[in-house]
């Protein structure tokens, strides 16, 4: 595999990012794509009143809309062209209060597979110069082949 | 336990629909509440294509936000009154595309217990008569006590 | 699916238990095939010192390890002839200390499917008449095609 | 947190060590404790025919027993002399066949805490120099105060 911290190739980036406008979700919650290296991306989301629980942190479910989808792209970067991604399942241990400026999720590709590939799922907590480590999961992705997302 | 199946307590319901109200992240996705029951809460949520993954259907991070909700209000319908409830973790699996004119997210107590409370959740894709579990995961909750949520 | 309460046929009894001789790992803790049913195995492990962990209850490893092959083979009971069956993944809750004459684990298909199946995995503490659900999970496995086992 | 590379104190060693030898199970399987740091603890397993699967390879039931008891001793390694751990629960994925002389399972820290301490097991097949991941999961655990071992 190659660096994850490296930008991938401009066409894996313009995948990935065509495929996030498609999602809904992504837009609703107000999440936007960061990092997209080869095997690992990272999402972006700013504190607002809509994303809360009921004391005022981010609400879990923001916590893991996140952090599936940058698990799914990061996998996807790692796809071949005609193939999509879909998440078989994940867990995630949600470890302090998910405050911040912004969250950011990191999902990064454990084992690769032709069939499964298994990532690692991180949300940091950012505030300023400050990044705290406010959740962290594990996921299991399918390649769906012959079926192109568009 | 009693009947989860039978209406909580009046005191119970207006707790847990106080708390559910304080969550920004329901009513930005539009989700409410369906039955409260000793150990067992539903939330609804119906279809908006602000709420869709990169195919059309409900977004993983949805599904789960939702099962995230009716697991911890499932949990605190059984708690002391001077208490609130955190996730600590939870997996879930998406068994089938989730999709239907709403989906049915279903926390069942498993297991209660004075700190830790384990849950069972389930939820179900909605059409008409239709009705088919697209995702199912367990979920574990801490009761933190001496801090009422206001 | 057919009622898993009932025997599965008996050529399916016969793979399975051929499987299960086939795990040294069964017997080496002494762990014996129950009922087998379609979507449904169960698999007993007798109490023994050989099993425990540091406070005397059986080991969370030996709970684990019969869940697991309950799960697997629930799902093998389903799988055509020429597959075998892998674990994807799983995840339990260790709800209560695991004691009793014997250890119960009760394996069930929740989402059959052609490549990916998902099981419910239960684990009762059994003393005399007394039955008490001791470890809750959910498991993914996977279909390996024109591969079987011998 | 110390460094968890570095070995922990002499008193904290002995207490695995001693926790770890009244572990029924480890004996049984054939493990043994490696290294013992704050906050990771490693055990081996050796390679046998007691602890194998129905195709040859070390069973999922022995992966994650050494995995569970690694997680577990890691968490300990920070716990208060008059306490013991419980694992709560965990997840695990099987990421490839579990073969080696012997396997090796890492247990590590993520969070640590009051009441729930959350650790990162990584398990390896060993063949000589060759050192694979074959598995990888998240734990949850659980200190009970007052309640020393022994």
């Amino acid at each position: 595999m190659d660096d994850p911290d490296q930008p991938a190739a401009p066409a894996i980036q313009a995948r990935v990012a065509a495929s996030f406008e498609r999602q809904g979700l992504m837009a609703h919650l107000g999440a936007r794509l960061g990092h997209i290296g080869p095997g690992r991306v990272h999402i972006l989301l700013p504190e607002r009143p809509e994303l809360t629980q009921q004391n005022g942190y981010f609400h879990a479910g923001a916590t893991s809309a996140i952090a599936d989808s940058a698990g799914g792209y990061a996998a996807y970067t790692l796809f071949p062209e005609d193939t999509s991604v879909l998440t078989v399942e994940y867990k995630i241990n949600l470890l302090a209060p998910a405050e911040g400026d912004h969250l950011e999720a990191v999902g990064t590709v454990l084992k690769p597979g032709r069939t499964l590939t298994v990532c690692r799922l991180d949300v940091f907590g950012v505030r300023g110069e400050q990044r705290k480590l406010i959740a962290a999961g594990q996921q299991t992705l399918i390649q769906v082949a012959g079926r192109p997302e568009r």
